[in-house]
């Protein structure tokens, strides 16, 4: 997944070599800019127009040995990979997203190819939502860490939440499942194929459009599936008070995910389940709205406690079976999130 | 400067014993809220109200090693000084911040406590200038790294760059000049007096209020004094296309800093001119404008090729002499920045 980029030169020269000034210089030279962006990098702070008098902002933190590893993915990759954990939350509340900012902590010896390629990730990655980077920080750190921050706007919608799901809504998914954790088991195995897994888990592909187009249509509720299908399923239920029902009988499993599972021994339905990192936007709508593309819907509401709930407060089940444990992420845990 | 703490317990657990979604849970449940705040933690993004219609951002990094020790400084210390270097950020622009993010990047066996009390430690700050935490992260590092965004507003004015410095303006500061640095440098001796320097290292206090009074009196440049007087009075020039001309003799210097110039045979001067993270403001204003206080007269702004600016390009003089070379803060360098 290396592409050539207008950053990098390949002089073996590293970031402490260049300084924090040039650097910075190096990376903001080339930043495209927008109309939203009244004062960019280069000052104390951004300011960025909010049209609607409000912003919606997030932070997510990617660190090296945790959430990617450099032998596994290129800079580019982690570039995108960081914007899109930020833009997708963003989309989950039904905004549209202007802005980042970036802080970059690393190593002096990181190669200045490295950090250049990754903020050209990012920033790659920001312009596919029509947002730009207007922000940053360059420290020094035994470990590569990527703070993203991701500013948007709600374009005079109400923010579509966690909380606002009601029995009776059907449960919609838009956007991928299961394919970046197969993809990482596959490399934690020494195997980089099928690729369509393995660049699943390098470079995620968030159906940000899916977001703004969910509250349009008058999603209850929404979520970034960052944790997995089933652990956020849980986080959406809990804040509404109501018990998602989900049934996998209809579900299709593509075709890599098959193979890798009988690669590995794994029940690919698993990765669906619990696999976190594809980002993909998991809505709650009223029965009688008509489910807008791409979402696809996957399960309903009911009341707690209802002979379908499967118990007496807020959860997940899953065909028919109450859905317990964190079914998802866990955290401070092993070298790679996932 | 350990203090008490309505988040503090002191069971000797873990936040890998307390988990992500349980430590967020016990942070968020004691943050104050304000009326700014339309959608706050637990959500995919916050909602901040952006009254003006326009929103300042700026993110600030500080990493174990590099920019803190939790030998030196308590927890809420670290928690107060990340938050102030982003909240300086929005007083150096003439804003008034309004929320915080941050990103907490932590070993599993890190105490529950550390991160309770810093937590507590960012949200006081915060809570001085009357802003907000409203979002965060929290991820598995083997290195404690804060990611702390800042979101402000210009309330109507328009921001303070750093590119605005017009020859015969005069330049005035507001704030401490070289306490921190004063302070750390005592602190590498393995000496924690005098005080006064020592808690100006752990936890500086940024004339937050002076920042808006400078935009509404007129300042045509502003800038935070992180990096040192020196290296931030350049940026200043340099992006105004100034020479910016300094003379000390009037300057007081402190008693403890005096003091400690002696005990360690350094010119107090030269922590004054070149120590950062005292976070002051640096302003210029034009000369017929009264200079608010808590603003004070160090110097004045020349045309970059005058007979006083000692250069045909933009930069600072100090007591008639060009000062060349960083003149502040060297990153990707020591162990602590510094």
């Amino acid at each position: 997944m290396t592409e050539s980029s207008p950053l990098a030169d390949s002089s073996g020269v590293t970031i402490g070599d260049t300084g924090e000034f040039a650097l910075i210089g190096r990376i903001t030279a080339h930043l495209p800019d927008s109309d939203a962006v009244l004062v960019g990098p280069g000052d104390d702070t951004a300011l960025i127009t909010a049209a609607s008098g409000s912003v919606l902002a997030t932070i997510d933190v990617l660190v090296e040995g945790t959430h990617f590893r450099r032998d596994w993915s290129s800079a580019a990759d982690i570039g995108h990979k960081a914007a899109a954990a930020s833009l997708a939350d963003i989309a989950a509340m039904g905004g549209v997203a202007t802005a980042l900012l970036v802080g970059f902590a690393a190593p002096a010896d990181l190669p200045l190819d490295w950090a250049l390629e990754c903020a050209s990730g990012i920033a790659a990655e920001a312009a596919a939502v029509g947002a730009c980077v207007v922000g940053g920080d360059v420290v020094g750190s035994p470990i590569v860490t990527l703070s993203v921050t991701a500013l948007g706007d709600m374009q005079g919608r109400a923010p579509v939440l966690r909380s606002g799901a009601r029995p009776g809504d059907v449960v919609a998914l838009a956007g991928r499942l299961g394919l970046s954790a197969a993809g990482l088991a596959m490399l934690s195995r020494g195997v980089s194929v099928p690729s369509t897994l393995v660049d699943a888990h390098r470079r995620p592909e968030p159906p940000y459009l899916a977001g703004p187009v969910a509250a349009a249509a008058g999603a209850t509720a929404m979520i970034d599936v960052s944790d997995g299908l089933v652990a956020d399923a849980r986080h959406l239920a809990e804040a509404s008070g109501v018990c998602i029902i989900l049934g996998t009988s209809a579900w299709g499993i593509s075709e890599p995910l098959t193979e890798a599972g009988l690669a590995l021994g794994v029940d690919p339905m698993e990765w669906m389940l619990t696999g976190g990192e594809d980002h993909g936007l998991l809505a709650t709508f009223p029965a009688d709205v008509v489910v807008p593309p791409p979402f696809v819907i996957i399960g309903s509401v009911a009341d707690v406690g209802s002979s379908e709930s499967g118990g007496e407060f807020p959860g997940v089940m899953v065909d028919g079976q109450r859905r317990e444990g964190p079914g998802g992420h866990v955290h401070f845990g092993g070298l790679i999130r996932g």
